[in-house]
């Protein structure tokens, strides 16, 4: 008799560890803020499943001059946003995007002529939070090898031409699916493109 | 007294469950095998930590023509391994690196000039694992378009290339690390670049 009762206690106790394992990852890898709005720098974004990489793409934000090489420019999305996506093809509220702007590199055997990814160079996020008066903001956490631990939300002329781009030039939502493949088929399926892509 | 040893039973209990979820992600995220050594394609690899990206690296054994546009190569890692070389500039046994070959493209707005990620053209695997009489072995899943669910090991010409090539231009181990930015800083700390890197 004691054994079974014991029997059960370790079952109880087996699922709520489970469970609260579960309900730690859902909770942890959304936006965490200080003072309501500005952004904590996750951590541990290269870990999150990666959507895409460009080379030379042109984020008028960005200014760099005409005869700097070209940059990679890397996204991130947070996991359970990145699940929900892959089975509605829409965003959930408490998305982050994450973008790294890295320095593209020639130098090192055996490559011969082609470009990879070197330093950091500047990493920026994007979040879809209904606590923002548009839905979605934009932020900078500076350079890369002083990057900021938080960041405010950017306003005014400093996230203007974000918003314009974000809001005419994307894909679904305010995101830019059009160049993230695997996601691009998922929107596809489920009807979520916007009319023109 | 029978709540203390509740309580008790319900601690244990808490760290059973806990380690055996450890254990459960240790044991998922690695090389599966068909035939002892004919490996299962992961099918969740795009949720792997991301490692970086080339675009137009030459990897001589893919062999396309001059004239076609430059492709990029994405290199995913499995988690447990991820987070291993993360500690210790090494790749434990078990390790499963996929190498993703994408054509890249040009043609959407508002990029401008610059180059992004389009369909899978092929997808490769390279495993640690002391079942390979040399330590690693190589895979290859075929075209993106018609990948195959399993493959044996790569042998005798086919891979004779991507042996060498791996063991004379590699920067830690068997591995291309001179071109994953994040990784290279940690083999750095850890002392584990081979000499000339």
């Amino acid at each position: 008799m004691t054994t079974k009762i014991l029997m059960i206690l370790l079952s109880v106790a087996l699922l709520v560890a489970s469970l609260r394992v579960e309900g730690q990852q859902t909770a942890t890898d959304g936006p965490r803020y200080t003072n309501g709005t500005s952004l904590v720098r996750p951590t541990n974004y290269r870990e999150w499943p990666f959507l895409g990489s460009g080379l030379g793409l042109t984020y008028e934000a960005e200014g760099g001059s005409a005869a700097a090489p070209p940059a990679f420019t890397n996204t991130f999305v947070n996991p359970s946003s990145y699940r929900a996506f892959m089975e509605t093809g829409r965003w959930p509220n408490g998305t982050v995007f994450i973008l790294e702007i890295r320095r593209s590199a020639t130098e090192a055997a055996p490559n011969n002529g082609g470009r990879f990814q070197a330093e950091l160079s500047v990493l920026e996020a994007e979040v879809k939070d209904a606590r923002f008066p548009d839905g979605w903001a934009f932020f900078n956490f500076g350079r890369g090898t002083a990057l900021t631990d938080v960041a405010a939300p950017l306003a005014g002329d400093a996230v203007a031409r974000c918003v314009e781009c974000h809001t005419k030039q994307t894909a679904v939502e305010r995101t830019f699916v059009q160049f993230y493949p695997t996601l691009l088929e998922v929107a596809r399926q489920k009807g979520t493109l916007k009319p023109g892509f």
